[in-house]
């Protein structure tokens, strides 16, 4: 018989996301009893100030200052983390709620990207639920997509637009003309940004869900410290208008993919047509590509952060779990989980290489060496203005691995006619 | 504890997706196993003929000539049915199915826009669960995302294109400049058509999915009689043209809506911005997009058919029913759908009118007269060619009912320098 007594919930935090969630289980509460044919009810609550506006009336739900003591309190059934970090009070409450028996919800992928695999582990041993929509992908339900609806199929690459602060500093440099730095501070200013920008810019943050749509989709345990990470500093306003020449747009884009020669993880800006759907993402929006052996591409848009977004993501779990839904954090268990062989860029592309050369006469020829040593040959080669002693030269490079990029990106850096550092993007025909 | 004994099931139709689906379970037992939590076993299978090489080995399954028999097996745990037909041999399998406590998977559209209600009542009495993933749009975990993931909104509106054989006949019609009927012929040589072509072309097959969404999305009792269905048939080469240049293309567009004045639903060919996710879907994929009140819009798009798409549907409603999901069949109990109160295009949009019209002086000003009569205004005109005496006019209507279009139409039709009917189509600004 399904149980018909009232989902007790505890949310630990009360920022953008918690009060989200209170504000759907207060606006909802006859839908969502219809729905998940049982009362969802909210119980406690735990931030750290209990005197904030927060903008919902807190005061009937119980106020506990310690969401570790929250966790453990006898009147809930479920945790909903929503507090961040990828360790204190969010690990310490989640493994207290397990530990006595709770289930967890949580939008938390610092905390999962780092210790998912115990967490799951130790939620299975104790037969609890651990479920993370809201940590990948906002709004979008990927996670439940992968585990759930496309259980039937061998995955064979999931990619991702997944920060939506990066995707909207770099729409917003090809729109507006300026350069990444304005844009930052544009950003910072809305408050797009993180307390430390480098989960965003550095694309941290977009690593994280990367790492843990991978899990599901191969099975193997979350590997985050594999995951090849470039963040979005260094491209410039000059790459954003070559690659738009070539009908391209630079995206943060994730791609997770099992080759011969073992898990790809890479989290890197990339030259995506400006035609495909990836390209013609703008600002806040998040993409999820799924290909699976029988269904094909899936191709999953929406918002990607937010506290309407979020909270959506995380009353689907928690009406999940009224319903008694009973799944493995990443689909299977903790324990068949396999560690993954981590395999650097093994899939070879073309890139777009931007260097600084000194304008005199052979210097081309010089870069052109370079690549050719290292094995790269070129398809097309454009040099800008003769006016500067030192005149920027884009690249473009036929398909080639990222080891015959470095090498020659080392090759260039002893080549005296080039200045500076170069950039190498690379080209991702989605 | 969870259930690890084996799912047992039952597959009634071998055909394109029920040897899809025999293929899955073959390929990924070990895979859906470690996913399940389970194994998941064909016990026995049942089709017209026994003997028919289906390019898959069925001889190690139990062979059962008559589908209601099989569905009531003791040793079956799902009962498959892929058959297909509103009535007959599907409609009384999976009756015989719930009645003896088995749960169904189904990917049958038909079966349920008509005698859904009263089959998820049954389930939901005999405490079985009947899903039916692979109903709504192939390959994209749709319903799963409405019932499961979105459960947390209420839902605004749900959009789609869902049938793939009209989306094939409309992008090959502009991508060659053929006529429709030449396209129709194509589509059918490729075997592209259902037994029935109205099913397709005539959006009967679309409404019947869309019938389904709507219920998910508002509580609703499955209502497709009052789905306003519209064909393509009447779609020329010259609208196709005529919106192209304009910046749309034109689809098969499926809204469900809840208005003011009630439950809005129609399939109907619509004109769409070319440059949006919805215009620019090519062939034979789908695209569904749902609006809710906190996560704002989610778009999914894939294959909408396919032997592979669709069995991996199914096998995910396999999955489901395999690791212990327990959830009613539109989301929430049968008992509390209430009957929707149709509302008639009750949104106004702008429309796109074709008519031929004798070219002799005055003529135009007597549409002008007929539309405005009707209280339509026009937005933008166009007349062709004045080499004939009988031109084709093109008018873009400003914003209006569908009452002041069908009024229009009546008029224009009463005006003697209007030869033939006037096609209308509706404009939606996705
Ligand atoms: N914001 C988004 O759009 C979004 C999207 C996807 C996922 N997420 C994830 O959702 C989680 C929450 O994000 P958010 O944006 O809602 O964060 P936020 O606005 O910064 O809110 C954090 C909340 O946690 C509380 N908190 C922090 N430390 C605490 C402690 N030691 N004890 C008790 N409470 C504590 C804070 O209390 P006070 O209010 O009293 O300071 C605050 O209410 C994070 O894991 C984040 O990565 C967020
Ligand atoms: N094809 C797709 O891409 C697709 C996509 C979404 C949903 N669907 C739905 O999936 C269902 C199956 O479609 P399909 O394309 O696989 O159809 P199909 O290829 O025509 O196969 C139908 C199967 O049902 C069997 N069958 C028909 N009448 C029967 C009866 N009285 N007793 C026992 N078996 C009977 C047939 O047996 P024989 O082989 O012996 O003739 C055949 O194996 C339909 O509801 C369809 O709407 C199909």
């Amino acid at each position: 018989m399904p149980d018909t007594n009232p989902l007790r919930l505890g949310i630990a935090g009360l920022g953008t996301v918690g009060v989200g969630v209170v504000k759907i289980v207060r606006k909802h509460a006859k839908l969502l009893e219809a729905r998940a044919g049982r009362p969802i009810e909210i119980i406690a609550v735990s931030a750290r100030s209990r005197d904030k506006d927060r903008g919902v009336d807190i005061a009937r739900y119980d106020w506990e200052d310690d969401p570790v003591a929250m966790a453990r309190r006898d009147d809930i059934d479920v945790l909903v983390e929503l507090m961040g970090g990828s360790d204190g009070p969010a690990k310490a409450a989640v493994e207290a709620a397990i530990a006595s028996g709770k289930h967890v919800v949580t939008a938390n992928k610092a905390l999962l990207a780092h210790h998912g695999q115990d967490l799951a582990a130790a939620a299975e041993k104790a037969g609890t639920v651990l479920r993370f929509e809201a940590a990948v992908a906002g709004g979008i339900p990927v996670i439940k997509a992968l585990t759930e609806g496309l259980a039937g199929n061998e995955i064979t690459k999931v990619m991702g637009v997944m920060n939506g602060t990066c995707n909207y500093i770099l729409t917003r440099m090809e729109a507006t003309h300026q350069g990444y730095n304005a844009l930052f501070e544009e950003a910072h200013k809305l408050g797009f940004l993180e307390a430390d920008p480098q989960l965003d810019v550095g694309g941290i943050d977009a690593g994280h869900k990367l790492s843990l749509l991978a899990s599901i989709a191969f099975g193997t345990q979350v590997n985050f410290d594999a995951v090849e990470l470039e963040g979005i500093e260094q491209i410039s306003l000059r790459d954003i208008e070559e690659a738009a020449e070539m009908g391209y747009r630079i995206k943060l884009l994730g791609v997770a993919q099992m080759t011969g020669r073992g898990l790809e993880q890479r989290m890197s800006p990339c030259l995506v047509p400006a035609a495909s759907p990836l390209g013609q993402l703008e600002g806040g929006t998040n993409m999820v590509v799924i290909e699976g052996d029988s269904v094909g591409q899936i191709v999953m848009r929406g918002a990607g952060a937010g506290e309407g977004p979020t909270a959506s993501a995380v009353m689907g779990d928690v009406v999940d779990l009224a319903r008694g839904l009973d799944i493995s954090t990443f689909g299977m268990p903790a324990s068949r989980l396999v560690p993954a062989k981590p395999a650097t860029a093994a899939v070879p592309a073309a890139y777009y290489l931007r260097m600084e050369l000194e304008d005199k006469p052979g210097a081309l020829a010089k870069v052109a060496a370079a690549l050719g040593e290292a094995g790269v040959s070129i398809d097309r080669m454009r040099q800008h203005g003769h006016q500067n002693t030192v005149a920027p030269v884009i690249v473009v490079t036929h398909r080639c691995s990222r080891a015959q990029i470095d090498a020659a990106m080392e090759g260039l850096a002893k080549t005296p006619v080039v200045k500076g550092e170069t950039v190498a993007i690379r080209i991702e025909e989605v």
